[in-house]
């Protein structure tokens, strides 16, 4: 069963809960806020969802909710920097902070954050450049959770890599995982016993599937554009293993790690205002999004619609009607709370 | 009918061609490697086929042989050039260039290509990147010619992005449009009598089909991964249009000005031995690459690739037996270089 849970309720729960698992106050207080807005904007498996498996990371110590990020190495507009396998939601905030100064300085920033935790919700950090006036392009190499194109087994991640682009309202956010179908998606569609839409994986006979509960057994789970987005995971992953000098795809995928265990993210960051031009960028900007709600619909009634265009609306309706939750996840985030 | 043209002739002839077409000696020689290369590896569309075609936009003026890059702005790791509607291959490779020069001062360098026309086979740029030892980012910004996802009209482009990973030996080249199949694949499937193994597109009724010759007839091609990669290729559209200052996809899609009349590019290269520490960056590298080739195939005959891994195998075949040309395409050359 669904509830709706006031947005500020859901917050404060969400950081008690951040607190009685030696979470310090200032990182609780940012990491309640980015589940609450990710279950706000809809967003459920990275929200609210997401937080019991947080919290057992932390008392399995796969988390360390004291450690620090550390710039380790600093060159021109590029920046290396550790995670000492912090927190996900703190270090990549950290990071992409990192980035914007850097662009501030040199028009473009880069930096590359290692040995780091899940950042949750990947489209948060292109949201925050960009609201921030920065256009924002991060990408994480996770562990392997996708079979190449060819291959019957996880070899790959599903990488995310997300755009933000900044404007006068809300900014445009592609938040893209290299997967067709996320795992938790297949499992919302095999409760509602349904079918997806187009393939999406592979059975244990090796026939491609609409199956979803075929593929949540083989975790042969179909790549984004079939042979196209098994391609770009792994430039992803080669791209981004050569900026961090971090661990590789095999290297993350001991189970005993927790999902995305010593990670790699990316953060490059450009500043639209570096020539002094930014009026003409941005009436370039609402022309093209405007082109975008303008294309001619194939269903009449649902106009064409951008990357993030829906999010500002689901928050304000969130924040009105209360924020959607999982009856029994919402008791078990109370509970550990109430610990 | 195909023939096998010694590599050298078919090399010497496209300058030939582009010689009589008022291309200076110095792009002539550059613009024929390219496109005999392109026919080498495999990428016929971009390669030989693509001659005649570019001759005609030269003709038609749409093309400046004569014109030079000429850098307009300049901040820290970021310019912007304007392409003067030059030729696409040596514009893009001056750009290239430019972003290897700003790597090596800042670690990662940006450029920005505007007013400039087809680069003819994107992953050209991340090659010749890897290749001089840089990690390399680029796309294009075209002229619509895909629906975005939902609607029925052409209203993005198809936007190659293009990834390239330096190694000792060949490099991993990415080089990804954002269509599922590009017209001039469901071309050679429609000459062939075939269908598409995936959905290549909408047919006339709006239903998605496997029908090649359907779609060229509605240009209702696929994005690749559905919803992924339409979001993508807006996504990067509004990036590239935000770094150049450029023509928006509406702006380039007046078909007066040929395929990518006017169009921008960016490319972002990384310096990966910036840290010092390019032997272990390399190791990791070909620790990946190793276990892509040993992930286990769903077709045991079959071995698991990385993108680019056949290119310079297909390349030495075709110096050695010739390179794959139609005879018709072959013959039309030859009048152009001939006139």
């Amino acid at each position: 069963m669904s509830l709706y849970i006031p947005y500020e309720e859901m917050k404060s729960t969400i950081r008690q809960a951040m607190l009685k698992a030696g979470v310090p106050e200032d990182k609780a207080e940012i990491c309640a806020e980015i589940h609450t807005a990710s279950s706000a904007d809809g967003v459920e498996s990275h929200g609210l969802n997401r937080v019991p498996r947080f919290i057992d990371y932390l008392e399995r110590g796969l988390v360390d909710p004291l450690a620090e990020p550390e710039i380790i190495s600093s060159r021109g507009a590029v920046e290396r920097i550790d995670g000492h396998l912090g927190i996900g939601i703190t270090n990549a905030l950290f990071a992409a902070d990192r980035a914007m100064e850097l662009a501030k300085v040199h028009g473009i920033g880069c930096v590359a954050l290692r040995n780091t935790t899940h950042w949750m919700r990947g489209g948060t950090y292109a949201h925050r450049t960009a609201e921030k006036g920065f256009m924002g392009i991060s990408w994480i190499c996770t562990e392997s959770c996708m079979p190449l194109w060819g291959s019957d087994e996880m070899s790959v991640g599903n990488n995310p890599l997300c755009i933000g682009i900044p404007r006068d309202g809300s900014p445009v956010v592609l938040d893209m995982a290299m997967s067709q179908y996320a795992y938790g998606k297949l499992g919302v569609y095999e409760l509602a016993g349904k079918q997806t839409e187009y393939p999406c994986g592979f059975d244990e006979e090796g026939k491609m599937t609409y199956d979803p509960g075929a593929v949540l057994k083989t975790k042969r789970i179909m790549p984004t554009g079939y042979w196209k987005g098994s391609g770009l995971a792994l430039a992803l992953d080669l791209a981004g293993t050569m900026m961090s000098c971090g661990k590789c795809t095999h290297e993350i995928s001991e189970p005993r790690d927790g999902s995305c265990g010593g990670c790699s993210q990316i953060f490059i960051t450009y500043d639209p205002n570096l020539f002094g031009d930014y009026d003409e960028v941005l009436k370039k900007t609402e022309a093209r999004v405007a082109a975008v709600n303008a294309a001619h619909p194939s269903d009449p009634s649902r106009p064409v619609q951008w990357p993030g265009e829906g999010t500002a609306k689901r928050r304000a309706k969130s924040k009105e009607r209360g924020v959607t939750a999982n009856e029994k996840v919402w008791e078990e985030v109370c509970r550990l709370a109430a610990r």
